[in-house]
Order: C-alpha cells, then sequence, then structure tokens
C-alpha cells in the first residue's frame, strides 16, 4: 500500500499562502489548513482565510494566539500604530511581529504530530526580501532541524516560494489554475482590503509591482 | 562602563527552576523570571512560582498560554487523564507536552529582546533523562540557533543543570545557600504538594531518590 502524504498549510488567506495552499494539493493527497488569531487588526483575514479554504475543500483550523499581540509591539496587532509607507533603511519594518514563523511553525508541528501529519508547508520567501528575518531559508532549515529534535518526529518544512519574487507567485499561481481566485478573493493589503487592496501601503506595491511585470510577460506571450 | 548583563529564567516553581533562578541571580546583574500558564492542573504552581519569585525579589512575570492545553493530549493538561506512576519503556511519559519548552522557551525570547535581555536560563538537563525529547542538549543547542536566525538577536540559553543528576541538583541549591528553601518552597509533584510532595508520582521519586543520596553524602562529609 502507498504511504498516504499528509500536509499542513501554515495559512492566512493571502496571495502566498493561497498559493501554496493550491500548490500542495497538487503535491500531497491530503492537506488541510491551519490559521492563527493572534490579534491582528483585521480580522477579516480569518474570513478570507476559512472562504478559500472551503473553495479549496481543505479542513481548516483557526487557533488564538493573543500572547503574541501582547508580548509583541507592532503595527498589526496594536491599533495605535500605523503601518509605514516605505521600509526603513536601518530596522525592519513596524509589521515585523517578532517570533511570528517560529511560533506559528511550532504550533502547526504539535498539531501535525497529533494527526500524524510530517509535512508542513509555509508561503514564506526571501527573494523579495522584506527585512523579516523569519522568513530567511537559514531559518526555515534551522527551525526544521530543531522541530524535529524538540519533538522527536521527522518533520519536512515546505517552502515553495523561498527563492521566487512576485512576478513568479503569480506565475505559479497561474500554473495552478487559481489566477483569478489569487486576484480577487485573497487578502494581502495592510489596510485590509481584499482583491487588488489599498495599494500604497508596502504589502500592496510589491503585489501590484510583481502583478504588474507578470501581465506585461504574459501579454508578450512569455508566461 | 561595564555591560550590565541581563538574563531571564524560566521559572516554574520547581527544584530545577528554582536552582536555577538562584543560580542566575549569582551569574548576572539583572534577573527576571518568567512563568507560562498553559492550563496545567495545578494552578498552585504559579502561585508557588510568585512566591518564591518575591523572595528572591526579581521581577516575576505570568503569561497565558491556552493555546497549548487545547492541541496537546496530556496528563498535566487534561482533567481526565492520569499520571502514570511508571515511566513507560517503549514511548515517553504521559505528561509530556508536545513542544512545551520550545513554545516556552520561543515567548521568553520574544519578551528578552523586547527588554533588551540576551541570556535565556532553563532548568531542563539530560543527566537523569525523563524522555522528554525537550529536555536534551542537542535541542537546546539547535534551538539556540535558531532563535539567534528568528530575530536577528545573540540570544544565549544557559542550561546549569544539563548535566547534573538530581543528586548534583541538592548539592547547588546548597552551594547557592538554599537548600531549605528548594526542599520546602517548590513544588515539583504531579500530585500538585509543595515540598516534599506525595511522595509516589515519579517527579516525586526522582526528586526524593536524588535528596536521599544527597543527604547521605552530605552526611558522610563528602558535600
Amino acid at each position: 500500500m502507498k504511504e498516504v502524504k499528509k500536509a499542513l498549510v501554515v495559512f492566512s488567506g493571502g496571495q502566498d499562502s493561497t498559493t501554496c495552499l493550491f500548490w500542495a494539493k497538487q503535491q500531497f493527497d491530503e492537506v488541510e489548513a491551519i490559521s492563527f488569531d493572534y490579534g491582528q487588526k483585521h480580522q477579516l483575514e480569518l474570513q478570507v482565510a476559512e472562504a478559500i479554504a472551503v473553495k479549496a475543500n481543505v479542513p481548516f483550523h483557526v487557533y488564538k494566539l493573543d500572547l503574541l499581540g501582547q508580548i509583541t509591539s507592532n503595527a498589526l496587532t496594536n491599533a495605535d500604530m500605523e503601518v509605514e509607507e516605505d521600509k526603513p533603511a536601518d530596522r525592519p519594518p513596524n509589521t515585523l511581529v517578532e517570533g511570528r514563523n517560529m511560533l506559528f511553525l511550532t504550533y502547526a508541528a504539535v498539531y501535525a504530530k497529533s494527526k500524524g501529519i510530517h509535512h508542513l508547508v509555509t508561503g514564506v520567501g526571501q527573494a523579495d526580501y522584506s527585512g523579516y528575518p523569519d522568513c530567511r531559508d537559514e531559518f526555515i532549515r534551522s527551525l526544521n532541524q530543531t522541530l524535529n529534535l524538540s519533538m522527536d518526529y521527522p518533520y519536512e518544512i515546505h517552502t515553495p516560494l523561498m527563492w521566487k519574487n512576485k512576478m513568479q507567485i503569480w506565475q505559479l499561481a497561474d500554473e495552478l489554475g487559481v489566477f483569478d481566485l489569487v486576484r480577487n478573493e485573497t487578502l494581502t493589503c495592510y489596510n485590509g482590503i481584499v482583491g487588488d487592496g489599498c495599494g500604497h501601503c508596502p504589502a500592496c506595491k510589491l503585489r501590484r509591482n510583481g502583478l504588474g511585470h507578470y501581465l506585461k510577460d504574459r501579454k508578450l506571450g512569455n508566461g
């Protein structure tokens, strides 16, 4: 009997993790999605994530992670802090939530082990480097090893977007047949606007720039 | 000006972390203690921890970590599950809380960075190996590296008890001048009895055995 390959996707309902969700559906026999409510200002994120998971026909789990918002100070959970429009030169942006990816993946790993799942999928990447240290390949590799030691369990963390820029992520969504879904139904914008977003926050700028390049490329027949 | 060396101790009010707290007070200029309420049956643990921190004159922080109890099944958070009296031969004991030390140390690290603290202290050890994978030196070393990468910050995790058996941990408490405090005021017992404990849970057996050896050794003048 062939082993059933099961994966758990760390899922936020944004462009990147949605693309990863459909990538995982193509790669694995069974896929589940896990989201975290860490006190992000845009609670809409979780509704968007759930709607996409339902459409993808994937079991969706959301867990409350209040503590992360309590012990960090950042523009995604602190209502008094505005998202910076431009990336600071000398430090990470104020949208950085310290330890976020490490905590998300650790909780995901605990959940995965309880369900006999070995494969974890995350949409982090360092091609369009955001200044977030916990999006780097070096961190993910180190975390993978630490998780395996922590729970004496052979996890495999997959990062299909690690070396893709935003244009290439649009291309992947297109290849997976979910370009329109990703474009119209995901939430990437720091100002909480689904689809093409507000257009001026750093997340929108990056997403739109990549989309523009991809559409131009596709028009030229290179896609 | 000499740099002020600050440490954060992951603290539960048990024998091991209490010994570490006083060890840290001897080693560092400023010490804080952090505890987690993860739904453990014995909420007394947190009161005991606070009382010891007050006595040690150390700032004490307790954070709620409900999620850990929700996504794991173990005898420390599940009221329907009894603590096993003997260590199973073929698997870790049912008191194992998957991912616990990894999550505690990750949250501690997030907190520490926000306060400019580089040194983290934990009472884990592998001399009297409990069957908990996240007490091993290999795990702690890997975690240290992962945390540094995760937050781009130079943490140093200290494990003063890593290679000490229970007898040697009693000896260290004695050398630090807190033998009586550790013996009478800490809570190690899985059945929630402060001081010498119930005597028959695995934690008590280990603690009493070490104490017996240490007292005998001290009487013989080897201490």
